[in-house]
């Protein structure tokens, strides 16, 4: 089933951008048969294996280990530093049903996180807080990008973090911040790492929408100048990637603003501020997407206007050559007509001094008048 | 009146994929004649025969029977246990009529029941909870899919589900789950057997929009590549019924949050958190929906656009022959010209020796800096 | 002022359906001269006299008698029974205002029911409650519709209605229930009598939509098959008549609703779940109003590409003639120019023997070949 | 600055009727100076003179007067009758600022009232209620309607109305109604007096809806039978006024919507009543906005239906015309060639005995069987 | 990163006029890594270096003086009277973190100050309040227009007003009222002031916005009378440049609103009168870019009808001529024909007397028939 999930690795997605063919164009959803019974988890065999990574710091220290087995956590988890448990790949059914019993997830938490793609979405249970977001990164050295499921469940004094790919991430810089005690993050508590997290990912869409702009723009230039069927293709394509992040970020939003407004009890009000910053940059990104849309929409006008345009532009060129030559022709015709000139009234002309000269001056009157005629009519550039 | 309502059985619907000159390409809504009294039933005598299944359960048991009589059910109800009925086939109103007596239900519930199609929505009776549902199933061994309202009236011990059709339901796999006590629902009650239910007929949303993707992707090359009527004709049918499937999906949602929000008396607070799964599946499903429109609404245009791409490559065409040989073909008459060469001044090209040989030269000017001229304008592929 | 009012008689409509240039085609308000005081009543001339009807009925009895004057209503209203007091068109002012004495009706009131139409809406006053609704009644043998208002004057133990039009209505049916006592409405009260006038206006909507919905699938063949500019104005006049319906209807949804929330003192309990019924009834009329009107849209653009695809294809067939033939018509010119024969180098060819057949096979060569061009790019059906 | 104000006056009105080009075209607003201080008053030298009209009346008595100078109004205020201050016209800045004083008016209130055009609003301060209202009126003799500013400022005992215009307004038959105590105003109080200004306002709109209806209808004629540039025009000039009229409307409604639920110091219950009525003449007229701009949409639909449709009918004319005598043109250009009939092979058909009956024959045939192809396609009317 | 950042420096968006080509076309948010902690600074070195202004008044006096270090301002603070601290500039990072100290800002509030464009919000924090606004400057001597950030942060007894560009701003007129002691300035506190700076910057917005009337309007008659692909693109820039207002007007309109509703902290309810001013004065200019985004929208739709207008009159002339000649051109053929005349039955007409005067009789009968048929079509311009 996973197959036909778009985007569930960087590669498939990396071939959406070279054919339109592709099986995987559609982002579609991943859905167990219906009927089945809730919590059931659909595994990819082809899905990258699980790892799991463990950050544990405080104040004063901070930690990375990778644990081979979920059950190593636990011994982290008692302390009283913050423990950032980053579960990586969901290849292996087991682990995950172990990590569930370890954090005593409920069993439709657990099918939200692994049956990827869900909506955003901020869901709480007893225990602990489900977020559901979903991250864009850029593939390095293309201007493709990736998208990838990431969720976020924040328990009192640990959040554990399931990524759909075991491939890069946006997290690093985060990473850092922890390790080389860089800002506030040390300092603060598992609300905080989320919020930072969160962030992150949210600003991951900043340098994609970028790159849209600038795709757009180049378009423009084209559209206008060389409007070919080629540019018609890369504007759908546009718009149907726009459709995409649309679908990604809009959700976004209201699972941001209801952890500023309704979640106390995981989120202190200190991480609520800067959540409202995290959600005013939504807001922006939406506002892009939004705007890129409207123009990748106009320029689908524009590219219409200009064929419409275009056709105009050769019928006019077919009418005034036909317009000119089409009567002359008809002249030129009539005298190579064989009436028998000892015929009385029989093409008095043919026989007359001069006559040939006298029909190509004739011929130049019409066609000078029709031209004089085109060009009062700004039907011959250049020419008015 | 009817047999002017779609999909009331499966053959009806079929024909609709076949032909769209079919009366029934129209959903309608059945309604009496305006006027006559509330809870009127109108039964089609086209409708399959009613037949009723039992299906009784407890943490330890699992039974399940044919019922020759609706007061068959009667001695079951009294019990501890959980007592599914299923209804199949609105044929014989007196059968239905009975089973209203027997569960004492409300006329207008027994129509919103049997008179099809209803908009899915909750409604709550002092008794019971009447949920009015529409499921799509695809029909075996083909693209096409059946739509059928199914009603579930919830008692406090029992559950009472009405099926339009007789035909193969979506409900199997839940059968399957009581009979080998797959899962935990043996040991819920009634709402939670509710829920697996809704939840089997949103969930068999996903397949058939999943094949309205890739007929939207075998389209889309289609469009751009070899742009003829039949791919508008397929396209505008695509457009219809996924109107068709919006219009059944969006009430579900509302359906399904007011059974969250409002019913706490027959809904347990633990079945509402499965509910809220089953709504996000429902948004997911309105959201693909709606993304499909667009596509296809998308498409439409691209095919209006590579219409006018062809004609514009057709008129190109005609141009630059038409260019190119009605000036030759004005010279060539005029040598064709019969005026009398003894006369002065006529024609005294034709007297010229190599006359003939630099007419040839001139018009192989002529058409040389025509085609020049052309293929500077990029009208003639491969030659710039 | 009122000869501009459409619909105000069932003549008038029938005219909008014959002719496009019909004074009367667009919907109008009727508005009494601006600063003229509250309560004028605007009677037509042209309007139908007013006739006055009662049914009064219990649950013993029924009785239906025609009322010459309004005071001979009152023995009536003071009895235990439930009084429907029917009044039929509204051409006698005189019998409007003593009706209004008679009832105490507010002057807004009475301006309401007879300065038509209005939007149906529903107003509480302090003895009454004021129920407007417009209903559309399809015209016995034809497949036009007459839309008319009907007010419903709802007080403790009378209903009266005021009716605009003195042709059939579509309340015969509910005449007949109280007449035979059939179902329970001679054992409710006047609220329940409302309810049942209510639904009857509603459900006389459905049969409209349908032939509305039959319309246009004959015309989605004819745009599909035979685009003509008569189809294009058929679809053009629905748009526009299901734009007059979804007028009348979106404002009875607010109406309905409204009486099932907030109007506890007119309204039973009891008869507020019969009205959750009608609104159903409303919302899925408007829901098909919707449909259709999505549907006429998308015809509109089948139009649209159909005639463009046909352009291209009469281009086509113009271009593939004329770039066969212009070449050889170029070629036969050449061979009858009069190049003097006897001059060195002129026209050799005409000299040759079987030079006439070698250019007759030339010109089939070039011919063919450009059969075979046109056949490849597939502008000529059936060969390639 | 107010010279670039639409509509400042009825004459400047006029000409946007005629002219497409004029300066007035689109409506804009009146602004200060960026970084003004708030009241700044900005009077425009071409405005009317303000002239000061006051009524004063109670249940036995009318009184109308022409105050020369604002602060005359003083001892009317006193009475316990209602007065109602008609000032008509902004020109004179000083007599303005005086008026201020006498009913000591807000900065800001008086900024609204002058600086004009502002959007329909109310607006409660400690002493009055600011009403702003857009009022239009047909200008007499011909279609073409003025819009103008009314503001209403309604005290205790007094109303106070500043009108943009000296011109006619729509309150003449209100004063009438003073005057000869027509109705139920004579015993009302300031609150009815602004109702049925607010009224007359609201009911001006009537007239000039209608005439837009007629103009529609007209133009419906013209677009399918004879669609030309001019046509297209009227149609986008009709879009623009009806987008001003909605823009002048819509506020309207929340305005009077707000005076009914939430002014219950100025205005009495009883008025309240009266204003429900007017709040449903303001969503009429929406509607009737909405419907006409539909209407208009779908005209230039059709416009362009009917535009590709001509160049269809066009095309096809030129393509049976060309296609005919294309062929037959090169048959008789072959035996116009000049090969020598001496030379074995050469043009033996010339020298046929009836070749030349033999030629016209199969020219005929040609001829007859491509009329008989075209008709068989329909594309010559009347023949198939 | 903030190279690409739109509107960063007027230089930058005269550009945006002159090309389309502009890498800068797009707006585009400031956004740090992905992953970098809250508060990060993106300081562009292109920016202007940052200088302070302060302004200190109270009803007797008025200081205006320019600080050389950000620390100077703190004795003003204390002082009784408003200091309005004017940083204009974001070059220069230590500066505005050694501000961030003076004022106590959250780390926050800083970034959203600095990293440029922001959506126009309000944020109250503990200690001030937070407005970020964008003001549309016109660049003198040109008709183009300047966006930039201005944030506005409001103390108890300090407004402290962050604008991205030194250049010229919108407030000389404010500086002017305090210090000639203008209006009630001088009386008022620091929210007053905030009122009249935000007051400044929306009506700053109305000359830009009259400009693209006046645009629209030249517009119109090009696209009407000589639709050429440049007064395409110049509607295309029009509506991508009233999509940037849009974007920008659109918060502000919630901003003022959040600011009368919810912030009585920090904004006395007399200011929040004088705000209700600007709030209507936003919903105007949001009323004119959509009013302005219709009408352009309009254009492109006339536009591309007057383009198939266009192409149809070129198609009518072609038409005309080729039918009128390519018969006579076929006539003229016949006669050119070289069937022996000595053989039976060949081109007897020929051998005629008068034939070939006969033969121009023919021809002038058949273009004379031709020409009165298209004259009654109306394809021939003033002969009808």
């Amino acid at each position: 089933m996973s197959d036909s999930t778009l985007f569930s690795s960087s590669e498939v997605f990396e071939q959406l951008f070279e054919t339109l063919d592709s099986e995987d164009s559609y982002e579609s959803y991943a859905f167990s048969q219906p009927g089945s019974p809730p919590g059931t988890l659909i595994v990819d065999a082809d899905s990258a294996q699980t790892s799991i990574f463990l950050i544990d710091y405080n104040d004063n220290d901070a930690l990375g280990v990778i644990l081979p087995e979920p059950e190593d956590c636990i011994p982290y988890l008692d302390s009283n530093s913050v423990s950032w448990l980053d579960v990586q790949g969901l290849g292996s059914e087991e682990v995950l049903q172990r990590l569930g019993k370890v954090f005593n997830l409920h069993p439709l938490l657990l099918e939200d996180v692994v049956n990827i793609p869900q909506r955003p979405k901020v869901e709480e249970y007893e225990q602990h807080l489900l977020i559901i977001l979903r991250s864009a990164t850029l593939v390095k050295g293309s201007k493709k990008f990736a998208i990838e499921q990431i969720s976020l469940i924040l328990g009192k004094n640990y959040l554990l973090t399931v990524q759909e790919d075991v491939k890069g991430d946006c997290f690093d810089l985060v990473r850092q911040r922890i390790h080389r005690d860089k800002g506030i993050i040390r300092q603060q508590g598992t609300d905080y790492l989320a919020y930072t997290l969160i962030d992150a990912v949210v600003d991951g869409f900043f340098p994609i929408l970028e790159a849209y702009g600038e795709k757009l723009e180049s378009l423009e230039n084209k559209v206008v100048n060389n409007p070919d069927p080629k540019v018609l293709n890369k504007i759908h394509r546009i718009k149907r990637e726009l459709l995409i992040l649309r679908r990604a970020l809009w959700p976004h939003r209201d699972a941001i603003n209801s952890l500023i407004r309704d979640q106390q009890e995981f989120v202190s009000p200190a991480t609520q501020v800067y959540l409202r910053d995290c959600y005013d940059h939504t807001v922006q990104l939406i506002d892009m997407v939004e705007t890129y849309r409207e123009i990748a929409h106009s320029l689908m006008e524009i590219y219409l206007s200009s064929m419409s345009n275009r056709t105009n532009e050769v019928m006019r060129l077919l009418t005034v050559i036909s317009t000119i030559f089409i009567p002359l022709t008809f002249i030129v015709g009539v005298y190579g007509m064989n009436f028998d000139p000892n015929q009385p009234g029989n093409m008095p002309e043919l026989a007359m001094p001069y006559g040939y000269v006298i029909c190509w001056l004739v011929m130049l009157a019409i066609s000078g008048g029709l031209l004089y005629y085109f060009a009062k009519k700004g039907w011959i550039g250049g020419i008015t």
